[in-house]
């Protein structure tokens, strides 16, 4: 049986490596001093709960149970202003797994932290070096936004590393994770099993007009470049409605303008057009319209139009039988407040995919807030998401 | 008579004081060393026009006439990367019909070039302060972008400087200037008498909605700041329709989201909100209707909205006997081929006015285009502007 008492107190735990003293806030970026502590720690918690800890070249630390065994895990590592729980709960929602399923003579489980999927040299570099997706060597030419390497950065932790974990030993990998999103929360639901981890594309778009100046320049003569992201704006939110669903998410985050100056009719405007959804078709579907309202409003206003290198993540579908057994655990632990949702962020499962079958499972984050210190989740609902984990694990052993 | 190609040899030789030697631009922002040398040749200039040279505190170079005289001019310094016209057409323009009128026996004609129109340490800085709008020890706290302060950058033509020039002794300001827009070059006209330097409103917006992930957000769960700019710039687009004139001009020129990345949903947009027209009341009519659409999309998106302090100078109307002077001028010289038009740009004329009755004259700028090595306008339309300066200074002493 689970401990819910020391499954958190385990989690406030790890929460004091990098405690930021601000709420329950950590600053454990990957490879930092509170990180690599972090990891010490949790390999000793592994070794405590009869598991053999291996540790890869990159830092992701496996406890590993003997013989084929079930991986459960997420990261340790945490946003340079991050919560306690993303990933540290799926990490040590694993290891409490793990400890009791063992104790109780149970089926096989291994647990992993992965290293850096926060992305201080990527985006979820750990498991992606892990899941052969980027060769190690590839990796260590990585920089951080202060210029240091990967190379030189995992070099702090080179004591830990005893050599490569064949993924073979794994039936299948799942991740419990805070949801990272309002959902849960804005419907009072504990449980979300993942169906799909959403693809994402993401494209630069640059109108060019003409630049000039704002006092002398009459309206009808004008290129201007805001006038034409605003347009595409308009006409996107039009014309999206007849393909997207409720789930589908599309944002323009950032936009620059040239020269930006409130004096001068902009003549040159770049910015990002991102759109995440868990069906590849539909993903198309949107591509095509956005494409084609960027060629007409760039021919409507003669501006001249570029597409930047379109970043392409493919939809990643969870192992049916993965979350059949948790949807049954959900079904016990949580009758009226479980459903079934897509993953709107990316998460390691979606490089492990790559080399097992994958599901993962979603706690509720309060005010749908993470990447900041005010991340937070009632406890009484880690604690469900953990019965629901372990009974999950315990029906596919069955 | 005026001499048309003793203008343009003039015109040219004060070209060659930062010579930028790409196509005709020049590099001679306000006291650099080309400024200054160009001002030292002006004032000989004048003296040999048998002119009355006096340089106050600021730089401005006045040629002046015995006596109450009309004042002619504009500025010799350029943008950092300027045209060869902006501006210095006008000095150049005054030397001439001054050096010309003098030979003649008629009316007394005085000359300047204000310092620093272009706004190394602000906007039209010299005849700023000339005109009392600024004192000059408030202005020599002034920086330029690389931290150097009004009066350090003064003080490198100490020399020059023989004292305050008294504004009285002027009945009146003619400034000849390019257009600096595209109206008199589409329409291939090669006059314009400018009726008005139109009032300018500048304010910056702000909206500030909820900063969420790009992935876990749902579409209907969103703040989104970008999205509000958009709204509020498509509505206006509409609701201003009923109130402006084809010569009315609004621009967004600057946004400013936060955090600016693909993957965040904008927490906050900065934007900066201008409108010029030459009527007081049609630039108040604009405002409400700029804060009331802000407003509306503020609440209507659940964002907090603040404005930040409005920039607003009034417009400035030209003198009705000198505007009628420029168009009997205009008549004669350029019969079917000359308008009547506001002025988008600010002037040094604008300062001026607060002093005396003030005039404008416009020539076609090629393309639109100043502010660029690129600015130019054909020899002939400089030559057809230097005779209605003329003829028009003749018919005032009449």
């Amino acid at each position: 049986m689970v401990d819910p008492e020391r499954f958190l107190a385990d989690l406030h735990t790890l929460r004091s490596f990098g405690a930021a003293e601000v709420g329950k806030g950590v600053v454990r970026p990957a490879y930092s001093e509170a990180d690599i502590a972090a990891r010490h720690w949790l390999a000793h918690q592994m070794r405590d709960a009869g598991l053999r800890v291996e540790v890869d070249a990159m830092g992701n630390v496996f406890g590993l149970a003997d013989g084929p065994s079930l991986l459960l895990g997420s990261h340790s590592d945490s946003q340079p202003e991050g919560g306690w729980l993303d990933g540290a709960l799926g990490v040590i929602a694993a290891l409490e797994v793990a400890r009791a399923t063992k104790a109780a003579g149970g089926p096989p489980v291994s647990v992993v932290s992965f290293q850096d999927e926060e992305g201080r040299f990527g985006v979820t570099t750990g498991s992606t070096v892990w899941s052969g997706l980027l060769p190690l060597e590839k990796a260590d030419g990585l920089r951080d936004h202060g210029g240091v390497t990967l190379a030189e950065a995992r070099a702090a932790m080179a004591e830990m590393v005893t050599g490569a974990v064949d993924p073979a030993q794994f039936s299948g990998f799942v991740e419990m994770h805070i949801e990272q999103g309002p959902t849960l929360d804005a419907t009072h639901e504990q449980i979300g099993v993942v169906t799909d981890i959403v693809g994402i594309r993401d494209m630069k778009i640059t109108f060019e007009g003409q630049q000039n100046h704002a006092g002398t320049t009459p309206m009808h003569l004008r290129r201007d470049a805001f006038q034409a992201v605003s347009a595409f704006n308009t006409l996107l939110e039009d014309r999206l409605r007849n393909v997207v669903t409720p789930q589908t998410v599309w944002t323009i985050g950032h936009v620059s303008l040239h020269p930006n100056a409130s004096s001068i009719v902009p003549g040159k405007a770049v910015f990002s057009m991102q759109w995440r959804d868990g069906d590849s078709d539909r993903l198309r579907r949107m591509e095509e319209i956005i494409r084609e309202i960027a060629q007409e409003v760039a021919a409507h206003r003669s501006m001249q139009l570029s597409f930047g290198p379109m970043l392409g993540l493919e939809p990643v579908h969870m192992d049916p039988k993965l979350q059949d057994a948790l949807v049954r655990a959900a079904r016990v632990h949580a009758p009226e407040t479980w459903r079934k949702m897509p993953s709107g962020a990316l998460h390691d499962a979606t490089n492990v995919s790559r080399l097992m079958p994958v599901a993962m499972l979603f706690v509720p984050s309060i005010g749908g807030v993470s990447h900041t210190f005010d991340e937070d989740t009632d406890e009484a609902d880690l604690v469900v998401g953990l019965k629901v984990l372990a009974d999950a694990v315990a029906s596919l052993a069955g």
